[in-house]
C-alpha cells in the first residue's frame, strides 16, 4: 500500500473506463489518428445515406466488429451514430413515441435500472414520453416503451423484457454485451439495439455510440432527432472510433501466438482478476455481498465463465441501511441503490478504474469491519 | 462555364461552410492533429472546473481568440462547451426556464428568425418552454426568453432585443459576429452569448460550440443539461478546435508581410468578392433584390465596410410569390422565407459553399429573366 493511500478518496461513482488506457498504450501508434485541418469540415458524411452524418468507415468497422465478436446481427439493419448511446436513447424515445395529442407514452425498466434513465427521460418534461418507473410494477393499459439493459447496469444480470404486453415497444441497451463482461451466447437480434464505445473499447471521451435499427422509419426519425439536437455527430471522434474498432477486430482475427494482444483476451483477464480480488475482499470483510452469476458458455472466447460485470452491485449485509453513506465514511464514493429505483442497502461500484485506484479500493474493502 | 453545369443542381439550402477548405489546405500541417489511442479516454477533462468536460486548452484558445478579435468580453465569464451551438441553445433554454409547475415559458425571436429555432424548441413538446413566434408581435405578460441573433440568420442585420420588458431573459446567438461577415464595432458584453466553430473557422463537422455565461448558476445548469443529454462533448473535436483557434490567433498576431496568411483577411476578401459577384448577378437579372447594409467601422480590420453576411436574404421582385419553388425550377436549392416566419417571396442562400458551386450559382442567377 502506497503511503497516504489510507486517506485518499477513491471515486468509483462514475463508470469511467480508464482501466483500458494500459491496453491502448501497449498498442502504441496503431490507433493514433492524424486529421489534417482541411478535412471533414462539412456537416455531411454521406448525403446519400439515411443517416447522413455517419462516417462510412465507422459504419464499416461497426459491422465488421459485430461479425468478429458475434454479439449482434447487423444484416438488414440501419446504423445511426450518436453522441454516445445517451443521445441515441433520447433519439429512440423521440422516434418511438406516438406523437399524438394523447398523453405521453410510459417509459419503464425493471429495477434496479440505470440511474440516468429517469433523469434523461423527464429532464425536459416532454409531452411525448414520461418515466413510469419499475417495469415489474407497471400495470397501465395502452402503449409503453420498455428499456431492457442486458447485461444490466447496475447489477450485471442478463435480462429480457418483463412486461410482455402486445402494445410494448422495446429498446435494448447492449452497452455491456461484450466478451470481457459476459459470455456471448448468441448474436442479439432485436428491433432497436444500442451500443457505445465507452464501455466496449474504453473511449468514453469520444462520446460515440451507435444504434442498430430494423425499421427504416424509426431509423429516419432517430436521425432527425440527432439533426435537431446537435446537427450530427463529431466526425473526428467517428474517425478515431473507426480506427479503434478496426484495431480490435484485427487483434481478434490474427491468430496471435502472443494471445495477450487480443483486446478481448486482455480485458477479459483483467476483469476476471478484478472480480477475484473483489470477491476475496468481500469475503475477508464479512460485511458485504456481491451477486453470484451462473457460468455460461461464450461462443467468442470458446470457454465457460461467470459474468464479470463492469459494475459491482454490492450489498451491505447486516444492519447498515445506507451503504453509500457508510462507504463514503470510508472515503469510497459509490452510487446508492435508491438512484437505481432500489434499496439503499445496495451501491453500484465501477470496476473499470485505473489499477492504482482499484487496488486501493479492494485493499480498503477487505479491512472494513462492522 | 464547365460543361454540364447548366443541368447541375446547386444546393445552397444548408449553410455548409466548405468555402473555408482552401484556407486550411494552404495552411498545410499547421492544423493537423495527432491523437494517440490511449489519450483523452476519460469522461472528464477537468473535474475541478464547473464545466468538467471542457478541455482546458480549448478554453484557453477561446479566451485568446476573443481577445485578439475583440468581439466578446470573456472576463468574469464561465465557458460551457457544447456539441455545436445548437446543443448550447437547448442547454440555455433548460437553464433559463423557471421549471415551476406554471405553464412553459415563451420563447420568441424577431422574424425573420433562424428556421431551426422553432423546430428545436418544440421538438419534444417540453413542459419547460414553448416557441411563441415573432418577438415583434409578442404581447403575453410574464417572463419570456428572447433570442437575439446578431448578425441575424437569415438576413445578416445587426440586431438588438425588441420586446424589452422587465421579465425578459436574453440569449445572444453571436455565431456570425466575426470580421469576415460584419464590422466588429465593440466587444459583446451580454449575459449569455453563443458561438460556434462552424461559422467562425468553417469546421462544421467538429460539432463544437461554446457559451460565455455571466451567471454561475446558469452555467451550472447548462453544464447539467449537456451532462444529461450527451455526457459531455467529444474531446477529440475540442482538441482539434483548440488547434484551429490557436492557428487563427497566430495568423492575426504575426505582423505578416504576406497579409493573405491572416485567416480573417483571407475570409473577409473572399466574402467581399462573393457579395460583389452576387450584387452584379442580381443587377444583371433584374428579377431579385438583396439587402443593402450601412457601412460601419471595424475595429479589428481597421477599415470601414458593409456587412457581407454568411447568407444572402434574396427577394424575388415582381410577381413571383414563391421564390424557393421558382429557384428550384432553375435547379438552385434554397430555403424559403416561410421557414423563417416570413414571406415566401424571400429565400435564404448560403454564401459559404465551395468556389465551383458558388461561381455556377451566380453565373446562373445572372441569366435568369422573368
Amino acid at each position: 500500500m502506497a503511503q497516504g493511500d489510507e486517506e485518499r478518496i477513491i471515486n468509483l461513482d462514475h463508470g469511467d473506463p480508464t482501466m483500458y488506457e494500459n491496453y491502448w498504450q501497449k498498442k502504441g501508434d496503431e490507433t493514433t489518428i492524424v486529421i489534417p485541418g482541411w478535412q471533414f469540415m462539412s456537416y455531411f458524411s454521406d448525403a446519400t445515406n439515411l443517416c447522413w452524418f455517419l462516417e462510412p468507415e465507422f459504419a464499416k468497422q461497426i459491422v465488421r466488429l459485430h461479425k468478429v465478436v458475434g454479439n449482434a446481427v447487423t444484416e438488414s439493419r440501419y446504423i445511426v451514430v450518436g453522441t454516445g448511446s445517451t443521445q441515441l436513447y433520447q433519439a429512440a424515445l423521440y422516434a418511438l413515441s406516438p406523437n399524438t395529442d394523447a398523453e405521453p407514452i410510459s417509459v419503464v425498466s425493471a429495477a434496479p435500472f440505470y440511474s440516468s434513465y429517469p433523469l434523461i427521460t423527464d429532464c425536459l418534461k416532454s409531452g411525448l414520453y414520461k418515466w413510469a418507473g419499475d417495469a415489474r410494477s407497471f400495470s397501465k393499459n395502452g402503449p409503453y416503451i420498455e428499456l431492457v439493459t442486458s447485461p444490466n447496469n447496475p447489477d450485471g444480470f442478463v435480462r429480457h423484457s418483463v412486461v410482455n404486453r402486445s402494445e410494448g415497444i422495446l429498446i435494448h441497451d447492449l452497452a455491456y454485451y461484450w466478451p470481457q463482461y459476459t459470455p456471448i451466447s448468441y448474436p442479439a437480434n432485436y428491433d432497436l439495439m444500442l451500443f457505445t464505445v465507452s464501455k466496449s473499447t474504453g473511449h468514453a471521451g469520444m462520446r460515440i455510440g451507435w444504434a442498430l435499427v430494423k425499421d427504416k422509419e424509426v431509423a429516419k426519425k432517430m436521425t432527425k432527432y440527432i439533426e435537431i439536437n446537435t446537427i450530427g455527430v463529431s466526425k473526428d471522434s467517428q474517425l478515431r472510433a473507426a480506427k479503434v474498432l478496426k484495431v480490435i477486430s484485427d487483434s481478434c482475427e490474427i491468430s496471435n501466438i502472443e494471445q495477450d494482444d487480443s483486446f478481448f483476451e486482455f480485458s477479459y483477464r483483467l476483469m476476471a482478476k478484478r472480480w477475484k480480488q473483489l470477491r476475496q475482499a468481500v469475503h475477508q470483510s464479512g460485511l458485504f455481498s456481491v451477486p453470484d452469476f451462473p457460468p455460461q458458455s461464450c461462443k467468442f472466447l470458446r470457454r465457460v465463465f461467470e459474468p464479470q460485470p463492469a459494475f459491482a452491485w454490492l450489498k451491505c449485509e447486516g444492519e447498515i441501511e445506507d451503504c453509500e453513506s457508510f462507504l463514503r465514511g470510508k472515503k469510497i464514493l459509490t452510487r446508492g441503490g435508491k438512484h437505481f429505483g432500489f434499496s439503499p442497502k445496495y451501491v453500484r461500484i465501477s470496476m473499470l478504474d485505473r489499477d492504482k485506484n482499484y487496488d486501493t479500493f479492494v485493499e480498503r474493502m477487505s479491512r472494513i469491519r462492522s
